[in-house]
Formats: structure tokens, sequence, C-alpha cells
């Protein structure tokens, strides 16, 4: 049963954020394996597999968790990055952004528009033609 | 345009919290009426009336919000409530208050967890016939 | 020079929060009675009582920073009582805690004001008449 | 292994809380009973019974960040009880908060005495002869 | 009336922040106008423009309250430069911010200070002949 | 008696930060000579110097407070190599900032893991032969 966790996470991470996951898997690696594996297991594994929610609307929890917390610049790439693979649209994100100026006031929005704009930036970059 | 901007909020007020929204304008008449005024037109006239979310995928990002900050419970109460008289189910602000453990911290969910029992427990008893 | 420090924070502690200071010294005297010392020591002897801002700034400061914090509504309220024993108005401590909305959110922001409105309606009762 | 890890977080819970960690999960069997089963699953399951710190140093860091929160007293009065039965000192635990100060300001180790005065004071109660 | 609310905002924001305002609303004017419009409409048109505190007032509060936040940088800096710009002294601005150690932390003051150097600095080099 | 104070805070922060700790002094110098005294004094000098815990529980209580903060990398850097130098081992320290994803949230732990990860990075770097 543990490994079907492991599995599942697994499987979830790949679904939300990609090879992008994986990276941060590999950078944890060395020093904290147990948190690398604790992170698909817990997260992933035991949370955001357990449906009732959509994956769009997990992602604009978590986006709006991360603005508001305001501390995890991060955290929110990897999450935005996710809620654009799950079926958030760009203009959706902004909006929920903006949305948090209310209860996280405009300093922490404002910085979180600035990660947005930084993901879709790279996004279009990687999709120009040479 | 101004006071389109009010009448705009106030609708918007109304749709999301019902008669509990009047009820804080009351409190603050005497002491704020200003920041009264300015509840109305920015949060609901400026933000939850430009559409591009829907009214469920707003409370989501609200409740998110007021679970992560985690020092609001009476703002939460309104908004768990505003989640319930907009479509989320009871089973789907637990799960989403559940996934901000994650984010926030278990203490934070735990409480918000709280909050939300008792928003759900009044709504039981005022249903239920003497 | 140590003792000094001590008289000028408890002369501090008095000019901003007149006999509510003392009380809260009395409640920790048990508990951690050096705690209770440092805090006339540190805040009071030596931050408070250095000059170069006027007292009504050091408590808009400090009313600000308790409103950003929103977590410490018994704080706020000693700060609250003691901006306007050192010169602020009703109005003016409505004002900053209102513009506190756009930094900190509307959420910390109106429970602030409710705990204005608290020290208001104290002040109040304590005047009128019998 | 699943239900390793369970049980392993429920004798967790039972050495570090006693009956209070039963009492809360009580509170959740309704409302979210996943919720409860995650609790005992992830912070004591899979972290608390790590082992590598002490169990009194692992309260020592639990007490520290709950303080810094600012937000749980709940929480925080569970593990202040907490940390007394793995083997704090009422001194140990008082001498903590006053730390926190430096990092979390003076409101937050404030309120957190308060907190330990209080379990304290319910201890000294239930312990005195009739 | 709604433009006379964005021209207001406009002047006022010009006010405080002088070009460097401008910038911001440059950085934001593709992926997201209407939240450059709403913080020069509500922050700058809605409440700096209120009078009944002096602008001084103003920016210690906002100092105080991002030095509190302590996770935007880029935020304090404009509103130090602001700070300066309507009469703060750099004297006044550090003692502010040595305040907050007592209600925020020393980690925030300290970082805090590490921004006022920044822009003192910047100022400094602008200043110089070549 | 204040004298008393700053040498023995001067001690106390050269225990435990080493070399390091001067260089913050150096940088406060010009900006902010005050603060930099009253961080000896009052944090180095009245706090840690009081006994009671042990410098290992101390930084130990650092470090989780930092981390749960996630605003002061600098910080936690200093402390986390102040760990080390009063007897944490590094799978301490990982083993303690993991135990902060219950508290804080996975995005703040994750964050310290990276910053222990840089520090430890540097510890080797300056270890190795040329």
């Amino acid at each position: 049963m543990e490994s079907n966790r492991y599995t599942r996470g697994q499987d979830m991470l790949s679904s939300i954020h990609g090879h992008i996951g994986e990276g941060v898997m590999e950078i944890l690696k060395d020093i904290a394996p147990d948190f690398a594996r604790l992170i698909i297991e817990f997260p992933y594994g035991d949370i955001y597999s357990r449906g009732i929610l959509s994956p769009k609307e997990r992602q604009i929890a978590t986006i709006a968790s991360l603005t508001t917390l305001g501390n995890a610049p991060t955290e929110l790439k990897a999450h935005i990055q996710g809620g654009l693979n799950v079926g958030c649209t760009r203009q959706e994100i902004i909006e929920l952004i903006m949305q948090m100026a209310v209860y996280a006031g405009f300093p922490a929005a404002l910085n979180a528009i600035l990660v947005a704009k930084e993901v879709f930036e790279e996004l279009d970059k990687n999709k120009q033609p040479e």
C-alpha cells in the first residue's frame, strides 16, 4: 500500500508539473531524500489524488494560497505552470491573483503577477520558432 | 459611474453573502462608514464582479487565502457560507481546506475545518423543524 | 546604567499606556518575571525612548504593524489606547487602519477596526455620567 | 504498511499528547474523518516517529514554530502540554518562548506566554487535593 | 466620477513616487492592465488622497506595514523612496524600522534596514558629480 | 552594567556565529550603528546568554522559527551555520526543517532545506584541499 501511495503521488506530480517536478526531486536527492519522498507521498499521493475537487480547482486553491503566503515564488511559479497544464487560462490566473489583493494585500498580488509574467514569458520564448 | 460601482458591489455582496453582508456594514456604519463603502466598492464592485472566473472558483480562491492567513475566522466563516451559496458542496469546502495543510500547515487547516464545522452546524440548526 | 534603562522604560510605558501597562506586568509577574522586565527594558527603555520620531508617529507605526500582523488584538487594543493618549484622534486611527487594507488585506483592516470600535466604546462608557 | 503508518502515528500521538489527542480526533470524526486520519499518518506517523531528534528537541521546535505563527493557540496549548509530557520543564518552555520575541516579535511571545500560563494553571488545578 | 478617481490616483502616485510609479505601471501594461489601473484607483485614488493623515504619516504607516510583512522588498524600496519624497528624513526611516524589531522581530527589521541602505546608496550615487 | 551587557552579547555572538556575526555588524555600521549595538545587546546579551536552554536547543528553536517565518533566508543561513557551530549535526538540521512542513507548510520547509544545502555546500567547498 505504501508503494501505491508513492506511485500514485508520482503520477499526480507528473500530471500537474511535467518534468519540472522531477527537477525538484533531483535537487533534494543528496541532501534530503526522505523529504523528496514525503513531498511525493503526502501532497501528491495523499491529497491531490483524492478527487472531489477538479485538478483546475485544486490549482486555483494552491495559487491563491501561495500568493497569500508571498514568500514562496519558486513554488508559485511551479503551480502557475501546473495551473496552465490542467486547464487554467492565463487570463484566469491573472484574475485569481488580482482577487488576492483583497485578502493578502496589493504587494502580495503584485509580486505574484510578476511571477506569472515570468512564467508566461518563458513559455512564449520556448514556443517561438528559431 | 461611481454610483454604478457601488450598486454593482452591493448586488455582488448580496448574491454571495445574503443578509450577512448587510450585518457587517451595519456594524461599521458609525465607526467607519467610508470603510464600509470601500468594502462594497473595491472587493465586490471592482473585483468580484469582473467575471472571467466563476463565482464558485472565486470562493474557492478566497477560502484558500483566508485559511492560509489563519487570522480572520469571521471572514472565513462568511466566505464558507458564501461558497455554499454559490454552489460549493460541504465536501468540496472540507477538501479544499485539507489541501491547505500542504501550503499553510496543519494548524491553519485544522482551525479552518473547525470554522467550517461551526458554519455547517448553524445551518443544520436553522433548518431543523421545531 | 541598567537600572536607568529600566526606569526610563517604566516612565515611557506609563506615558503611553497609563495603568494598563502595569496590568500586563502584573499578569506576567509569577510566570515570566524576566520577560516582564525585558518588555520594559527593550521596547520601552531602548526603543520608544530614543526620540527622533514623535510619540504620535511611533504609535502610528505600531498600530500599522499590529494591524498588519493581525494576530495580536490585545496588543493592538493597548496601542490604539496608547495612540489616543499621545495625541492621535479617533478619526486618524481609523484612517490609518483603513490604509492597511492596501498592504495587509481587507480582513486584517476590518478586524483592526473592530478592535478600535471596542476601545472607543469602552472609553465612551467610562466617560458617561451615572 | 499503510496500517503500520497509522498505528505508529497513533502511538506517537498518545506518547506526546495523552488523551487530548484523541479529543481532537473525536471532534473531526463527523466533519472530516480523512483529515483526522491524515493528522495521525503524516505528522505523527511519518514525521515525529523518525527519530534523529529527541522527543524533547522536536517539541522545542514545534513550540517555537507555533509561537512564531501566532495564530494557532489551541495547537500551541497542546504542544506545550506535549513538551511537558516528553521532558521539558516549565522554565525551559517559558525560556524558549521568550527567545521567540527576537524572531517573531514581542506580541507573538507575549501571547504564547499567556497560553503557557493557562496550561500551567490547569495542571496545577487538576493536581490539587480536594 | 470614475475618471476623477483615476486622475486623482495618478496625481497622488506621482507626488509620492515620482517617475518610479510609472515604471511599475509600464511593467504591468501587457500582462495585467486592469490591475495597473486598480492600483492607481484604489490605493492612490481612494485611500492616499483622503487627507486626515499627512503624507508623511501615511508613509510611516506604510513603511511599518511593509517592514512587518517582510516579503515585499520592492514595494518597501518604493515607499522608503516615497517617504523621503514627502518629508521623512533618513534618520526617521531607520528609526521607524528599528522600532519594528519589537513587533515583527529582528530579522524583519534587519532586512528592511538593508533595503533602506540600498535606497540611500542609490540616491547618493545619483547625486554625485562625475 | 550596560557595558557588561554589550560584552556578554559580543561573546555570545562570536560563540554562535564566529566571524560572520562581525560581518553583519560591519554592514550596519554606517547606516544604523545603534541597531547593530541593539542586536548585540538584546538577542545576544539579554536572551541567548541566559542559560536554562542549551546552545543547541536555542539554535533548534531559532531555526524552527526562521523556517516558519520563511522570509529571512540570510538570517536562517547564519543560524544553520550557528547550529552546526554549537553541536547540531547536518542530519538533525534537515530533520528539524522537515518537521516544519507540518506547521509552516511544505514550501517553507522546502525553501529552508535549500538554504541548508547552500550552507553545507559552502562548508564542503572551504574544507576541500586544493
